[in-house]
């Protein structure tokens, strides 16, 4: 865990200042200036305590190349600060405006086909491009050495959700260049590579090219590469801009939006170089297992931070408008979603945008003040988050403590998904989402860690599915299992060397000692569930999608299949180790053989749910306990009721709760020892 | 309505002189001269009394630049006027021959990809191309000169089914031109575009670009604009080779071929370019709703031509070869939908083509002569057809009158079709076909009405889906329900301005007077239907799609939501004003839920259908009055009755039919109080 | 049939030598030098004699542009040779190392879109490329003159799976070339290309280009005519490598690797051009009807190599890796595959291939020696499959007859499903494979024949689905009718002559006054099956894709359509003609109907099954004779048994088998009269 710095503290004090922070998004740029007095009036209304200014705010400060207006924001920013209302102030650098396109061809990013992408959208440009660069820096420079020291600045926000990939000549350059530090030498790369294969070999760096579109498959190591080198290019322009806040003595606090298990970029190589951790979360209310989603996200977005608390930077108020179709939330719901962001460690809870826009192409997403106006069930739905909010202050700062870890890489999962795979029905996202949601339902949290963190202090430790697993990560599994810990190997994890190259021998050849049994051929199965058996599966179990044909060196068989080609072979092992044990599927089982295995994996571990008890929760309930308060969520349409203990107070009604307490239909509570401040 | 022009009453004596038209596109280019005597021989045995010419022949007219080869012309236009052929003159400007695009690729259309389309197909011309232009206008011009004159020619027709789409540096050029023209100064299209969102603020029109392929989501209102410059351009280039053709002093009657509800052109913009309106149609006999559907066209094609007769252009006697898998129509089938279009209007019953090709992209595309040659049910089926077209002479030029009106606006089709909406589970043809179907199953005619035409007389408004409504169309609407109509809103209406801007307030803002309700957004429904009740809607209604949460303001409630966040509020109002009333649709109704709405509207307005009465038809049966003769289309396979008044002859079989008259499986009455002549 | 040439004789010497050759792929660039020494212990003990090397190393044989890198490749011969193992050696042709592509972009192939492709993957290159074929041809000479004479090189390989398809502007010269061959002048060409429709008359053939992205449907004849040229340059380029080998005195057979019914090249022109012909098979393990579609690829292959024995060069032991989901093979199943391709025809059995990968694209693609090593199920199944082949030894060389001919032809195929057709659910290899299926669970092997090939000797010729029909072939048809045979015409046969054009009149017109009928308009059927009725098929048959209207001229009608609009009309005729009868089907009949149809086909044929009988086999047992070897294939999950002759011998076991003979699940019986050698 890197040190404390003085912006993190920066944060800390905020909060402490200012309790929760509530608010989200704020063009003004898109209203004249009587609408800036109303909003600050409405933003008052509801507790507002932070916004978000400048994001898209490029076109209107820089009209012209070179042009500098900022009379319009030094009054955005008085009327904030007088309104007291603190701003998180963005450098406007995610959407160039079009005159850098039309008059710099090379900014504009060019997707696989060759197709340069132009303006009209928003994000065309690339960050291999050098004079893209230049103007960003030129603007953010100028932004910070202007309002470092407004008192209205309370934060940096860099962008916006970076995520351009670009497959053009100038992102050629630079993946050569990033190519050249991590291999050295072209035999390098050859090697890691495997050039070998197909007549790829490379004779020098300069012949290389991203992954454009190519008569037949791709190389899956170059294409790996290619993603890594577009996260890392992405963090470059991230790093050099938060620098250039940093060099104008600014000391606010500096961060970026993250969006989840985004595909683009790899969080964790990012985490470090933001102050806070800050996250765009939109599920999709349509999904009935958005709720178990979410606080996945939320637990990873917890773990990038080291535990510190973080901000639900964006969320939808209501409906989005990017899916094909989209189902709004009810202000319960939409209350309930922000409560749980912040029982799982956020300390901000804001929303894309303050105010609905009238044209572009989010005139139909949601925001805290709609088209209809103050008159409507959203606004009068975010003034009582606001009251929420403050009700809750005292959990500004608190931490969530866990005995359970989820296992999940950014490689890993790009390696995983690369095509030519046994099958593409295996996704590692649904796998880890299938897994978490096994303790989501028991009440237990998690850290989502990656392959360097320390694992030394989990009781469980479950893989879902990591397709590359290096040696040192092997190593510490192994330790782990031995000092008493519960290890849970999914299928077709420990597959690939960091290059994506298959380990050769009986896989999982690392883990082979750890796990007692060894494999071959990971394949697909037949469409038709293959039936599953044994003590460790409940009756009627079956495997889909892929499997391989294992044979127990040492470990006790918990589950076999029972037809096809596999008939009679262990599908489920348990290894004792140590003082722990390691568990190993060689398949995917059904949600219930899941629920099954992981379960008997917990209860072996002794650890318990929030709630203080090994027992399953009421159905669609959620349980977290941040810091000395016990939050329930009822993701529901039913009441529910659960034992708590003696003497708590929901400190979100101020009211004494009995020892079962009621949880009604989509409501939350949040109990504790202490009685409200 | 514009005034008649000396070329409309040219066309309205051509169909005296020759009764009903009936013929095809005719392609002698196809075929060696032999056969053209013999297609003459046959078309006079089909009482073919009208072919048009040309539609492909430019590379027969000009082989290479600037040749003229008009011998074969001369000879098939003599020939055809020697065996009593009346020819509708073709420019051959919609299909450039190869060597256009080869010697200036700047004809060639772009696609939004930046892959320019090259010859193979036909249509490989951009209408921003001045050079296209140039070469269009120059073979126009000496056609048209050279046979203004012949006596064969008795129309001129314009290209053929306009429809280009050019994302290309021309287009680019035009669109600016085009904008500028519209918004005077770059700061008006800042607005009307809400470039403020995401920094798209343009400094001058040259930076402006069509909408290419981009990173995201497209600017709506950019969008937008560029299909209305691309309707307008296909218009300019529609107008100058009109204007080519009466500047050599021809004075027959000039037209284009419509394709009813095309995505591309606005046709109601170009209605009062063509002396007579002609419209392709193709339904697909694989559709069970195909017939209501076919009428929908058919009535816009009449709306368009301000009740004035039109032309069924292009149609097929059997089947197409387009689709993925093409059903063909048999030759009872064929008939009736000819007289169908006949009976709602049409003075001209023409097909694609004549001769069935033996080579090209059409060659399983039916004709008139197929294959097969004359020994065939096809053929026989066509000369039934001439002699069906020749008993209903007396039907030419006569009109069709209708009490009720449907709005439909091709601006807000496209505006409401953009990206990033609530849903795209919502169409607005799919919403006017449905609504329209209700009038259809009662034998009522409607006038498709644009939001600009007087709504003043009708007793029946129906507004499926108009996402755009504007001031003056609002003040028509209500102004139209003081004097007594019953006026009704759909779903999602009147969200937005004319660019496309959501108008701020509750909604729908310039109606919330008219109907006495008022609502707050917009967003999809659970995919499961959502039940509705009250007694607007018969047991067992649902909603599905959209809806917004509305509040009644003085309208009384007809349906209310059942079930979800909704229950309880208003989904169907009905608001008394003056004499008349609004209704209001605050979601979208199973069919049967539609269709008992519109119902009581009708019954409310004292409606009767064609056949007299305001009882629903024996399903399956069409009816319509054009002019004196009460037209039946029994659609089904099941023979119906149905009671009509004494006396009437059927003017296909010459004789008097009883009060209760049949109409067999398929079969076609026109029923008149008139003899025969 | 071409005369047998010195390098065919080689390869029966080289069979008579080794027995059935058995092997695979061999890539050592992507291994040590220590794993070849492993490598070729294992194939030792395996019993291979035969692998392929070279198929992918011109970028190891010539890392930087004229080097020659042979040293390693010496090595690896001379291993070989010294451990008793034969080398098919191949040109490295397939794929050029990325150096080429970067200094000469002409190199690399253009898709219709425009986009040039890059390297990345394989087979970077098009074969119209002038200096592609220089390098290539450069490489091939070096290679052929350095180990002409070596004794491990027994066989040739020219380049890998030939199938590149380039529309950039290397390949529109050369089309441009092939047609001004084909056509002589730009006359000719329109005609045979109907360019008179949609105005598509060339006025030299410098105007024409590959069919790239155009507005609408391409013309057919030019999409044909694009499919035949570009089969055509890729045929040059084989050609011109095999001469080069040739040149150097080198003797040994030269092959190149069919991929079964591919589409982009016609593998009837290419038969003659190789000394053997040899085939890649990928059946996919999920599709229940592979085993009798693999049979019918072996048929095709044994005839393209006019009955001589052919190669089975490339299948996958377990799974591929290149399908979204990807069963394996089990050891047995792999097994049965195998030695179906010998009872087929094939003398060789080979696997792409020896050691799996552990990097590049087909990673997982499984290998004779997976990455699990020799302790392995996959492996030991190859060291029986080893035991089984030199079981089999005596087979080497022996042929197979037939009385059954199956009409197939590339260009009818590529031109009946062009686009523009009457339905795109009629596929030429779907409609092929049903009809086959039939003769198979007969056991009676088929010859797969082409247009121009013999037809004297056949008791039954089946045409399943042939767009094209030339006269001769029509004439060849109704000849072996006259002479006895029993013929039998599919849906939509013979209605296009060679250029694609459909020919005018009652159809099929060539085949009118054989099958004694005639129809007219063929186009698509309802969704729901039409019922059948009539003696020729089973109560229940029915009849989907396509129909055309047919009236009986001469012919008895079979069976009749029994609803819709074709009511009564026949579906199915049989005209008796000399000995023999014209059989016609006028649709498409279901899987039971076309069993019963071609059942009274093989009946009235007196054909009979390789096991001595009219009876049909038991379910999923095929049969199939092999010079005097009876081989019994079971593809099911039961057990089947018999009735054989007497005193049979199962080469595989060495044992006499009773004359009611078991063949276990999955098992293969191979009986012979003789004594195992």
């Amino acid at each position: 865990m890197p040190p404390m710095t003085v912006a993190t503290h920066a944060f800390a004090e905020l909060t402490a200042e200012r309790g929760l922070l509530f608010g989200g998004d704020y063009n003004p740029e898109q209203w004249p200036r009587e609408t800036w007095i109303e909003d600050i009036a409405l933003m008052q209304r509801a507790g507002v305590n932070l916004v978000t200014v400048g994001v898209f705010s490029w076109a209107m400060i820089e009209p012209r190349p070179g042009a500098r207006e900022w009379a319009w924001l030094d009054d955005v920013l008085d009327l904030l600060h007088a309104g007291g209302i603190a701003v998180d102030l963005a450098t406007p650098t995610a959407s160039p405006p079009p005159w850098l396109g039309v008059r710099f061809p090379e900014v504009l990013p060019v997707d696989a086909d060759g197709v340069r992408l132009v303006a009209g959208s928003r994000n065309q440009f690339t960050p291999a491009s050098r004079v893209y660069r230049e103007h960003a820096l030129a603007i953010t420079r100028d932004l910070a050495e202007r309002y470092r020291d407004h008192p209205a600045v309370r934060m940096w926000h860099i962008g916006n959700e970076f995520g351009q990939v670009d497959y053009g000549d100038e992102a050629a350059r630079e993946f050569r260049l990033w190519l050249r530090e991590r291999y050295g030498d072209i035999d390098g790369l050859n090697r890691a590579w495997g050039t070998a294969f197909w007549s790829q070999r490379y004779d020098d760096f300069a012949e290389i090219l991203p992954p454009r579109r190519m008569p037949y498959l791709v190389n899956p190591t170059q294409s790996l590469d290619f993603r890594r080198y577009s996260s890392d290019q992405l963090r470059v322009v991230h790093r050099e801009l938060r620098e250039a806040i940093r060099a104008t003595g600014a000391a606010q606090p500096i961060t970026t939006n993250f969006m989840g298990f985004f595909a683009h970029v790899d969080y964790r190589s990012w985490a470090d170089d933001v102050d806070v951790i800050s996250d765009d979360q939109y599920p999709d209310p349509a999904r009935p297992t958005a709720a178990a989603e979410t606080a996945l996200v939320q637990d990873l977005m917890r773990s990038l931070g080291h535990g510190r608390p973080w901000m639900l930077m964006e969320q939808a108020v209501s409906a989005v408008s990017w899916r094909e179709h989209n189902l709004p939330r009810s202000a319960q719901s939409a209350r309930r979603n922000s409560l749980q962001a912040v029982a799982r460690g956020a300390d901000a809870v804001c929303f894309f945008q303050w105010r609905q826009a009238r044209a572009g192409a989010e005139r139909f997403h949601s925001a805290m003040l709609p088209h209809a106006g103050a008159d409507s069930d959203v606004f009068r739905g975010i003034v009582q988050q606001g009251r929420d909010l403050r009700a809750l202050r005292a959990v500004a700062g608190q931490r969530i403590a866990t005995d359970v870890a989820v296992l999940f890489d950014w490689s890993s999962w790009w390696a995983g998904e690369e095509p030519a795979r046994p099958t593409t029905r295996l996704s590692t996202l649904e796998q880890v989402n299938r897994w978490y949601a096994v303790l989501w339902r028991r009440g237990i949290s998690a850290d989502v860690v990656g392959p360097r963190d320390s694992l030394g202090d989990y009781r469980v430790i479950l893989v879902p599915h990591s397709y590359i697993i290096e040696p040192a990560t092997a190593d510490a599994l192994a330790a782990a299992a031995r000092a008493g810990a519960q290890v849970v190997i999914g299928a077709f994890s420990g597959v690939a060397d960091e290059n994506a190259q298959v380990i050769p021998g009986r896989s999982p050849v690392l883990l082979r000692e750890l796990i007692g049994a060894s494999g071959e051929e990971w394949a697909g199965l037949p469409d038709a569930p293959t039936p599953l058996t044994g003590a460790g599966v409940p009756a009627g179990a079956t495997a889909s999608i892929l499997a391989e044909r294992l044979r127990a060196e040492g470990a006790e068989t918990l589950a076999s299949f029972d037809a096809g080609d596999l008939a009679g072979r262990p599908a489920v092992t348990r290894h004792r180790v140590g003082d722990g044990a390691a568990w190993y599927l060689a398949t995917v089982p059904d949600d219930a053989a899941l629920a099954a295995i992981v379960n008997s994996v917990i209860d072996a571990s002794g650890v318990v749910g929030a709630h203080g008890s090994a027992e399953p929760l009421p159905a669609d309930l959620e349980a977290v306990r941040r810091g000395d308060v016990l939050f329930l969520l009822n993701h529901g349409d039913s009441p529910v009721e659960l034992a708590v203990a003696e003497g708590l107070t929901d400190l979100l009604t101020g009211e004494q709760v009995p020892t079962v307490v009621a949880v009604g239909p989509g409501d939350v509570r949040a109990l504790t020892e202490r009685h409200p401040s």
